[in-house]
């Protein structure tokens, strides 16, 4: 039976020292300030975003919700960026994705401040993950991955990393995060030959495709840390990972569950970026 | 015996092919240009630019050579590069590299204009290489692999390639370039595991540490194709690569020799970034 690597005394953690940090902020006359941009409504997005304003209140950040119509045009999305760009009150800005395809989202990530950029979707943000600079700031899913392994003492140095995915949103930066703490990192995606044998061969695992349930027992092996990052909705409609948990739990050492696992890690990571973004402008 | 992946016959399909485009600049009026900055005296870098020189001579590439002094100031340095970024004659810069450590080299690479940066140095670039978006240039040498296993009819996609060595030169954006290819790509370094296990159980190994003969057989296993992208002086002040060559021919299918293999492909893919960026910038 394996450990299950919980997400949520991770986020406490996390949270319990943001609020000390936002309580040292208060004292400077320092409110940590998130906007969040969210173009229609996906429902999906409106429910992060419903624990976002909730964990944002716990730990003493404010935030303001730009929403916008799911028609908007894009000089009226580029002129909202630029207002929260240029508005000193606040340090970060979420703007959920994907965007309505009449938008150009890669114009629009790139126009968020790299000091604002708290969930790291900008091209120097990427740059600084990809070059190991600290520019702008990691995606924060990818940097949660590295606080559970960190959190539940799992070391990553020499280890082998199968990450399964290369999306700029997980497994792209994670391969580079971990590759920093010297981890050896297979990428692997949906050309890959052989990807049960590689993933079975891996120390830790880090499934992020999208895809229900898609790795079952064949995939894994004794001994082995598994990382599901997967956020999707079987078709039941049951909230699931990309790992079939049941049938791989009794097999490895240690796995996230979803849900309870990277999700909470995420959120608490997005809000430490805030207040990280507050603190550097005050230096 | 191996192949011997010759990096001549890549490099002299990519002159030819130059040679037609430049000429179909200059009927345009557009005479492409490089300049070179070069700080201080390191000898292997007075060798590459000979060669260069050579080289875009004979496509018809226009070369100036900016000698600095190995203490010249930060503000200098600036300053011939944002001459060389305003000087509309000029369509790509190489600066050399390591500068000496009393500059910023960091600062120095991200100041050179995206557009010029022909030798895929700034952050703009690498974004580039790690987003798969067509922004600034790859460096030289990771894009010189693609083009030595494509001239040699190696397919990369759903292959396993094994990269030893994380530099933004060459292990990283290979390795970016090589997984925009379909391939799964294994990240490796001097903190791996088994280094040598994982080396045998490759498609393709590319080795780009910098150790002189590093690799000898027992990294190896038949059917292999192996780049070297090692340029090394050995103790006794012979050339070489990283791979043990006279060692690891007789096992593997294809493997580039040192000199003979990428050397020649890096210098042709630098000059085609030089049209490349004078072809752009005539639409």
């Amino acid at each position: 039976m394996a450990q299950q690597l919980l997400g949520g005394p991770v986020a406490e953690a996390i949270y319990g020292e943001l609020s000390e940090r936002v309580e040292a902020l208060r004292k400077q006359k320092v409110h940590p300030r998130l906007a969040i941009i969210r173009v229609g409504d996906d429902p999906a997005n409106a429910a992060y975003e419903r624990t976002v304003l909730k964990r944002a209140e716990t730990v003493g950040i404010a935030v303001d919700v730009h929403e916008l119509p799911a028609d908007v045009n894009r000089l009226a999305l580029y002129a909202d960026i630029e207002g929260i760009n240029v508005d000193a009150r606040i340090h970060g800005c979420l703007m959920f994705r994907p965007l309505p395809s009449s938008l150009d989202e890669l114009t629009a990530c790139n126009m968020i401040s790299p000091h604002k950029d708290v969930d790291g979707v900008g091209a120097t943000s990427l740059a600084g993950v990809f070059m190991g600079l600290p520019e702008g700031f990691a995606p924060c899913t990818a940097e949660g991955c590295l606080k559970m392994l960190d959190f539940h003492g799992i070391e990553v140095r020499g280890k082998h990393v199968v990450v399964v995915g290369r999306s700029l949103v997980v497994g792209k930066p994670a391969s580079m995060l971990l590759l920093a703490r010297d981890a050896t990192v297979t990428l692997c995606h949906s050309s890959t030959a052989d990807l049960e044998a590689i993933m079975r061969a891996a120390d830790i695992v880090v499934c992020a495709t999208g895809n229900a349930r898609a790795f079952g027992a064949s995939c894994f092996s004794a001994g082995q840390v598994v990382l599901d990052v997967g956020t999707n909705t079987d078709a039941d409609g049951v909230f699931c990972g990309d790992v079939d948990f049941v049938a791989v739990e009794p097999i490895v050492e240690g796995i996230t569950p979803v849900p309870g696992g990277l999700g909470a890690v995420t959120t608490a990571v997005l809000l430490q970026h805030v207040v990280q973004a507050a603190e550097a402008r005050e230096r």
